[in-house]
């Protein structure tokens, strides 16, 4: 079914998940009520219904929203600092500047959360698939910084883009197992360690 | 407190771990009941609350043990393999040989698992500290098998065998991000490129 749609409902999808995301992160999402989301987000209740259906179905969508948000952490000042880059040298610095400021201490409940997510969405194939479109999305823009820097001759031709990013992803998400109970490991040995194994495929 | 431990304490323990993580297994942790444990492992009920208390502490060392059987599927094979290397070049094949039995599809429900282990162990210590004991345990283990090659110089002198060791765990917890959903990158890419940057630090 095709459904008209005008200019802005974008925009007013966008805002209602964001006030969605707000509620979860402030009270949780077992407390958020439809009536609170529409008056933050300046929108009807109705309006809520009609791009989102049920209750159960906003919460999942704003779930995934948010599940995108935080694993883009610092993708567009990756892409920025990439787009400057002239040398390899200076590709190297801005991954370690990157990795640095995505992986603090502050992040690691952010990082730990995403593991509840994963954990939920294997049940519910709604909101797996959800999860897999902006996991995909994610992997796409990642892989596009690394093509554009490969195009300029900073890293090897022979490196698949997508699949850097993709394992990107997955170290990323995996290095919360070390973020559980007293520290064994720590972030910056294994951060430390993955930018080495990365460098030795990226570089000549 | 010191409690005075027979012989065969540790082996009664291991059997009611083992009763408790089928009866998990089988029925999902709701449906476990101590007395069906009991049971199955051949004790009294009496000797299950003599060893964990209560129920809730009884499926949390469940749970925690279950984790560590299953992220160490295949270790000690590796471990063997391993054992048996005279050169680079068959551990290279050690490796590539396990990652290929360890990855397969018919085991990515159990990586999915463990990402609700984890999102769980987040919020209570107590589990979080079993999770971790066992997530380091393995991780010693590990790295002994990399300590093992190198001592006979077929890798690296100069690499960290810890730090490689929680490196593969981090990504044997990541890969499980890109089994949910529909298919967008192959375990098999993820696998194979995980190997060539292993390969990049380990060999000359």
């Amino acid at each position: 079914m095709t459904v008209a749609v005008s200019k802005d409902d974008g925009l007013t999808r966008e805002k209602i998940l964001q006030s969605a995301i707000d509620a979860i992160d402030s009270h949780g999402e077992g407390a958020l009520r439809i009536v609170d989301v529409a008056r933050n987000a300046g929108v009807s209740q109705g309006m809520i219904r009609y791009y989102f259906g049920d209750r159960d179905t906003l919460v999942a969508s704003a779930m995934a929203a948010r599940f995108g948000q935080r694993y883009g952490f610092k993708l567009d000042e990756f892409a920025h600092l990439a787009s400057r880059c002239n040398s390899s040298m200076e590709f190297r610095l801005a991954i370690e500047q990157t990795l640095s400021v995505v992986f603090v201490p502050e992040r690691s409940r952010v990082r730990l959360e995403r593991n509840s997510d994963i954990g939920n969405a294997k049940d519910h194939s709604e909101f797996a698939e959800q999860i897999a479109d902006e996991r995909n999305a994610l992997c796409r823009n990642l892989a596009e910084v690394f093509e554009s820097v490969q195009q300029r001759g900073l890293i090897k031709e022979s490196v698949n883009c997508l699949h850097i990013a993709g394992l990107y992803l997955s170290f990323a998400h995996g290095i919360s197992l070390w973020e559980l109970g007293p520290e064994f490991l720590s972030r910056q040995e294994l951060v430390t360690t993955f930018q080495e194994m990365l460098f030795a495929v990226l570089f000549e």
